[in-house]
């Protein structure tokens, strides 16, 4: 079988960005450059729109140095979109500008970096091409903090993220123990519906120093039982560092973050300070402690100095994964990772106290194994990945040593960080439009 | 002259933590242990209200390796306190008993490590022992990330937040740029009095991407002409990042986070979200773009795990020379530094274009030199240095190369970084209190 099919590709980002999402694009752009049968390797601006618009960016222009410094850039570096493309079979009128960019540039291959919508689009794209006989192999590059996405082990991104989480809940939970007068903090992670993110700041628990309740959007929440596990613990050390899922819902489903900006609660305006000043106001109100609430905002989504080794090598596998598949004749599918974890390294998470035993294997990632598998586009699109209840423990206000060990593989290892003056040197790129050039070769 | 004193020394920690403060009393503790003249080496805990409740950590108990992990262990290891002492001369109750204290363990030695507060402590305690005749030698240690001390280039700590500060608006200032669609982003950084943290997110902008705009606290805050600034911006580039210190302030002195908090303005409550989140729903009302509000809070001075290598080792430095220095017959003094910058590097702050020409000087530590010298207790105790005019635009909405020159330096290196499992690993140490042993030698 000649799987051979000559021409231009197209690589895209979307959805909010990661520290490794451009290691992601890295591995695409690197592979597709140095392959025979991709011509020419545009990167869309701002995804999907970039290629409705005719805004493709000719990644031949740019400098080979630069290109590499997307190891370590954080955010997505072609410009993300949030964009929800209709049925082809209701709608096709964007699919059909799709074509007409695709026949313009003669493209035959589309590498979309997303989460659970990039996967959808690139889904329906996938569709419309084969309709319209247009050749053309498409793949998905899974990213997202989240760690959402069904049927791989974890996604790029999370790794990254989670090692900033448990670094930072270390951090915090150091600075505030120092008084001696009482204080509770509240960290407000993200992760609307899934509580990965959230239930890895149990690793800064379980290696050293970190959050004494963990709260995941999986569970119902329940204000009195959290004001007693709250108070329970308050009392005992005169300190309490709580982390909590921006998701965090009661059992009807609302969303604590809103439930509690209502007008008639006297909490205040949903607009000022999220879930974090909100939970703070009422542990204030209930126990007259001092109260602090932080949320980690953007900070855990584009720590690219915290990045995770595993994560960012993951991450480039994955882009480079997506072509290499594609040029061996593969379409429609997503790159996923399967993993084995051997022997896990002790912690201390379930007994809080006493040294820890360091696990070599774990630090020299020796046990912990990932490599790559393709899933259908269909098959994952639109499926959310949540925790499951093994991984939460029995009170609903922490997380099991399972989960600790699904986790602490994905933060191993520091990667190469190139830096000018000591703060970090990112990838400069020329973003040379093909619009504004003459031709081009690839 | 013999300068030969032999006895105990306490070590104490105050005020808000640092990165760094723990390089400090680690250079004090091991320069201690060290010396022949000091017979035992106590750690207060908590501060001046560890010397007064006779809580007092003898460090000679620690073992050598965990000791030496305070060079980056975050927040203050020994307890931190804010106690404001009386005036000895008004009131000398809680003097008397530090005397007792002093004479109970024969202490010849104290140091204390923090910012203006502490050195007034130091000042008041050093005057009632040359009075009561207790022969003893105090010298103050600073620390603050605030860098507001008087008579001193600068502050161990500070380097280590503006370093956080600065690569974390290269992150954000990423992020907040990826969509295609309109963005506001207002970081809310630490220091109420001086605009130094602030001025640190220059640094971003100087080398690579950062704020658009900043408003230290050593200006008036006028709100019409703010929304301009960020008005005409946004209005160019769809995107704008502003950095402000916590302590901008109306011409009338008033705070504009209590102002805007007040109950006629409809902007909500000061306990929920801090001046970010009140300055993003000014500027979404006047602007209707889309704003988000992000306050660095605490992250900003535990971030251990980006604490600056010149930082952490003058952090040992002061604590070093504060014991030598001692030892040698001084008293009364806080170990200061006087530098030398050399040519500073080129940044794009001024041109905000081109291509970078990096100073190896700088990257190699070459230009810049560090040195201590002693300052007199009283004439340092209670000032406050603020940013001088030369540091800030004329617009007063940003900083001038001089004040960049002037950090840049202090964020340079990376220290080592002891991790366990990718995961910082701190200094866990047994804190032995005396009262709860037999006797116990150095």
């Amino acid at each position: 079988m000649n799987n051979t099919l000559k021409g231009a590709c197209i690589i895209g980002q979307s959805g909010g960005p990661t520290a490794v999402i451009n290691a992601s694009a890295y591995g695409v752009i690197k592979t597709a450059l140095d392959s025979k049968d991709i011509t020419r390797v545009l990167g869309a601006a701002n995804g999907i729109r970039g290629v409705l618009a005719d805004r493709l960016y000719d990644m031949g222009q740019e400098d080979p140095y630069e290109l590499s410094l997307l190891m370590n850039t954080p955010s997505s570096e072609l410009g993300s979109v949030r964009h929800k493309m209709a049925d082809p079979d209701v709608d096709d009128s964007e699919y059909a500008r799709i074509l007409e960019i695709f026949q313009k540039y003669n493209v035959r291959y589309f590498f979309y970096n997303g989460g659970n919508d990039s996967m959808d689009t690139c889904e329906k794209v996938s569709r419309y091409m084969a309709r319209a006989g247009w050749e053309c192999r498409i793949m998905g590059v899974p990213k997202t903090i989240d760690n959402d996405l069904a049927l791989t082990d974890h996604c790029p991104g999370f790794g990254s993220a989670a090692k900033y989480i448990a670094t930072t809940c270390m951090e915090v939970s150091k600075d505030a123990r120092v008084y001696d007068t009482g204080m509770i903090t509240v960290l407000e992670l993200m992760g609307r519906h899934a509580g990965w993110l959230t239930g890895a700041a149990a690793l800064a628990t379980a290696f050293g120093a970190g959050p004494d309740l963990i709260y995941l959007p999986e569970t119902v929440f329940d204000m009195d039982r959290f004001l007693e596990d709250v108070t329970a613990i308050y009392d005992k050390t005169k300190k309490c560092l709580i982390a909590v899922s921006e998701g965090i819902h009661y059992a009807d489903g609302a969303f604590v973050a809103e439930a509690e900006t209502s007008a008639n609660d006297g909490f205040g305006h949903a607009q000022l300070g999220g879930l974090a000043a909100q939970l703070a106001a009422v542990i204030k109100e209930r126990t007259g402690a001092k109260v602090r609430g932080i949320e980690l905002s953007l900070l855990q989504r584009c720590a690219a100095h915290l990045a995770s080794e595993a994560d960012v090598k993951e991450a480039y596998l994955a882009g480079e994964m997506a072509v290499k598949s594609a040029l061996a004749g593969e379409t429609g599918k997503m790159v996923a990772f399967e993993c084995e974890r051997g022997e896990p390294p002790k912690s201390n998470y379930q007994r809080k106290i006493g040294p820890l035993t360091v696990s070599l294997e774990i630090q020299k990632g020796e046990a912990y194994k990932c490599k790559t598998k393709l899933i259908p586009l269909d098959a994952v699109a639109n499926l959310e990945k949540k925790v499951p209840l093994e991984g939460i423990n029995a009170e609903h206000n922490g997380v099991t040593q399972e989960f600790i060990d699904y986790v602490l593989p994905l933060v191993q290892g520091e990667p190469e960080r190139p830096t000018e003056n000591s703060l970090p040197r990112y990838a400069r790129l020329k973003k040379v439009l093909t619009t504004e050039m003459d031709g081009g070769a690839k």
